[in-house]
């Protein structure tokens, strides 16, 4: 299979589009994907790791009263970290991950449990909930892959 | 070598402390490498990946003048990212890596030209400048084990 970042900067560059990526469980791996890329930086604004839970809301503007009723692991918190970082960043589209990586199960979720978001310029909203098999780095891995191929296809889809 | 981001997680769990994390020519792999290590929860606050210039003022606010003076790839930029961080992510320390991953130069820097900075809770700043060979990836992988050595030296001088 191609690169699924390198679709993401070719897809972008040849429409003129930019994203910014909101991460939990991968940590910067998304970027860090979309940065391999020779020429990421006519696409990506930037991007901001939330690994602690409050600093989805400091930093991403996530309602706290969302954090505490649903836990960070949740499908509309995917949703308002994307539209959070995509307003902090002044991009096209806003890309996020949350989820378990493990080993550990966390709020009764157990590891391979991931939303993954993506936010466009007409505030369409697109979310996947992912059960991954696999280690920590195998989990992480392919919640990378599994956003950057939501945002191909928000892409596709958009005007 | 020991891997530097498990010295990291192992050093700050043992002394109570955390991370935040400012990045710009890494892209996220100096978070990704943290959050890596099993247990990364406990000193990593978060990140933010910095890599459109003017992202670098409003999201870790690098004062404007600063950058128009002395363009992206500075140390002291790298030293202001780095308290920006610290000061938005509630952390121990700031870390920060800004520089040129090439293929092209930037600013009249060529690839390879990178600066890492670390800030620490008494407002103590360690930056260090590199000049890295290499490919693009080979520049950055240096990048994030430099900044991460540093964070370490930073952290064992400290009281």
């Amino acid at each position: 299979m191609d690169d699924p970042a390198r679709s993401v900067v070719e897809l972008l560059t040849k429409r003129g589009e930019t994203v910014a990526v909101a991460e939990s469980l991968t940590g910067g791996l998304v970027c860090a994907a979309i940065t391999a890329i020779p020429g990421a930086s006519a696409v990506l604004r930037g991007g901001v790791v939330a690994y602690a839970t409050e600093l989805k809301a400091t930093l991403l503007g996530v309602s706290p009263e969302l954090l505490a009723e649903r836990g960070p692991v949740n499908p509309d918190v995917a949703v308002a970290m994307a539209h959070g970082v995509r307003a902090r960043c002044g991009s096209t589209y806003g890309l996020s991950t949350t989820g378990v990586a493990g080993p550990d199960s966390q709020g009764g979720f157990p590891p391979g449990t991931v939303h993954v978001a993506v936010v466009s310029a007409d505030d369409s909203e697109f979310v996947r909930t992912l059960h991954l098999p696999g280690n920590r780095g195998e989990v992480r891995a392919a919640s990378v892959a599994a956003a950057l191929e939501l945002l191909v296809g928000a892409a596709d889809t958009s005007a």
